[in-house]
């Protein structure tokens, strides 16, 4: 078959007015320029030790992480047609409250440049074919530290005047006390009202107790919190607002889960089975509401994945929890898990997730290419 | 077809002695006999909350833990013929060093006698049909906060007396600290040269933080802890042994992870991407080992996976990282997940996971026996 259209829905930036601004902090996140070598980015708490001398914490941060152009050569090395960029962790989360509506309206009307400059048309009603050059769009930034969640609902309206904006991305904490939080009711009626897509993607991780502590988490490098640590966190984050009966109130609320879910799809059973057990809800006898609707209906029709997982075995528990294989999107979570060897140019974190789609989806070419582009071009009205 | 063999080897007990023990205690873990009502097992340390009433930690304990009669009708409403026995959590971590070695040669002497008992013969080398009757094996525990190692290592040796021992339950403190501890190496070798079956378990979840805080973990009973808490532990555990090498070391090692492996069927791409791009590691620059055979290898050839996931997307998975399907082995939880209504004889914690079974392997009638039953007497020499 002809190669088929390529959508990457997972994939960063740090524009530069973002750059400067972590430059300018000496606290988490910020970024240190050391005398002598790369520039490093400190965006993980854990990272921030006091017994890692500054020119080694954290991780290198190059032009890769705010140049659209190494994107889009990126892009083009890889075959990615058309990609769906999104502010990286921590986002704004730790603004102070006075600064977060300024900087969200900044960020996203960067981003709407950025994605208007390289795809040489402002204009929404000019269609342009997808395939066959580079085309951008975004997920937008949310003021969630402002005062007000007024004001987080004024800016996802305003977002519709961007016009390559096709969602928003968040992180788990909200605005400070999890997704569980009633007030942000408000910002759920918001995203329905517009049907923008939620992209919930973790930073947190779990605390250091959980693996062991400090010195057993540093022991093994970054593997402990970004392998296990960060698909927790969004595990957690949506079965929180499960639980809280967020999509009984917000039925029509649309989901993008990093890392295919974190770990969702695999303990879907087991969430609906410690529910249906739970003796603290209403219909067993207790005092707490409990979700009305269950986690197999939300999957498959509040919940996108993205395809991000490294492996035939999760893309089959992601694709099986959908229902089909449309709710389902090829990511790249570039620029992390660059090689680490110079002059590689074909990224090992994409070709695996290339060639663990292939292998699912064997025999099946036209599943491959829905998950490769045809779902996000479909989902988020790509052309 | 003809109802094939079924073997339940994730099933626990309370031994009579072991009752007693926890009756006597008035720290976690203990049973509160309240002056009316049922008596109360408190085990996690969640649940030993001061603001709930003493009446109402923990959940209600009754025959079924301890009265092995109870367990057998079980088996025989639910289809199986044999069942394969653990001490359930949090087993001997808690005792006095003093007492480590005593306990578990009673437990497990009685563990031995209650199977010994129930199958009318102490005699291994008398082979009796499993089918159409009802026997009993048993995961031994051991003695894990003794003095020395070396008191481990001999209750591993006098375990091959016990005709009807097939293997040891272990959580994932170990020692106290983990299962990447390095003095745990005696106890894998003897594990290895006995070729027992180490059956990994959840007991300690993650901190409330992880969900953020306390009052939080407790809003929704105790699905967070269960649903999430339990599997990410193991695969936390099993990750720290993956990664300080315990598998490059102890290559025969023979584990069975609860619960399917927590979340790691799902998380292994990701976790051997991680170590792929782990600075840190030897391989990649840095000045840590690392481990030297991927997780695949392992999953295919140190992990046996129980079939307790309740739904066709973990098992998908599980059965993936397998690479076959006979390393995937049927298992109920039982006592834990009990009807919450009276009168039910058919527990819906043990249906869901029949089904699950069913509709995963469906058309596929000998994939079926082998994992309700073929795999584990094959795998643990059951006839």
């Amino acid at each position: 078959m002809s190669k088929p259209l390529v959508v990457d829905i997972h994939t960063h930036v740090y524009p530069p007015s973002y750059m400067a601004m972590l430059r300018a902090r000496k606290t988490v996140p910020y970024i240190h320029d050391p005398e002598q070598g790369e520039p490093r980015l400190i965006i993980l708490s854990s990272d921030d030790d006091p017994a890692i001398p500054i020119d080694q914490r954290g991780r290198p941060v190059d032009s890769s992480y705010s140049d659209i152009n190494v994107k889009l050569t990126f892009m083009q090395q890889h075959g990615i047609d058309s990609s769906v960029i999104s502010l990286a962790n921590p986002w704004l989360d730790f603004l102070d409250p006075s600064e977060a509506q300024e900087w969200a309206r900044r960020i996203n009307d960067d981003l709407e440049e950025t994605c208007a400059s390289v795809n040489l048309s402002g204009n929404p009603d000019q269609k342009l074919p997808l395939k066959g050059r580079s085309s951008l769009f975004a997920f937008a930034v949310l003021p969630l530290s402002a005062p007000s969640p007024d004001i987080i609902v004024e800016e996802i309206k305003r977002l519709r005047s961007l016009p390559h904006v096709r969602g928003v991305i968040m992180g788990t904490s909200g605005l400070g006390n999890g997704l569980d939080d009633e007030k942000l009711g408000p910002v759920w009626a918001a995203l329905e009202e517009t049907q923008l897509l939620l992209f919930l993607h973790p930073h947190y991780g779990l605390p250091n107790e959980a693996f062991g502590g400090a010195e057993v988490t540093a022991r093994y490098g970054h593997v402990l919190p970004l392998a296990l640590g960060f698909p927790l966190e969004t595990t957690i984050a949506v079965t929180r607002m499960l639980l809280s009966r967020v999509f009984d109130k917000f039925p029509r609320l649309q989901l993008l889960l990093a890392h295919s879910g974190g770990t969702l799809p695999f303990l879907a059973g087991r969430i609906e089975s410690c529910i249906m057990h739970e003796r603290n809800f209403v219909k067993n006898g207790g005092n707490v509401p409990g979700p009305q609707r269950s986690i197999w209906e939300i999957l498959k029709t509040n919940i996108f994945l993205d395809a991000v997982v490294y492996g035939v075995a999760g893309l089959k528990a992601a694709v099986t929890v959908g229902g089909a294989t449309d709710r389902l999107m090829f990511g790249t979570d570039h620029p992390f898990f660059p090689p680490l060897t110079e002059g590689e140019k074909d990224w090992l974190s994409v070709t695996t997730n290339y060639k663990a789609i292939e292998e699912t989806f064997k025999d099946e070419n036209e599943t491959v290419a829905a998950v490769l582009g045809g779902n996000a071009a479909r989902i988020l009205s790509l052309e």
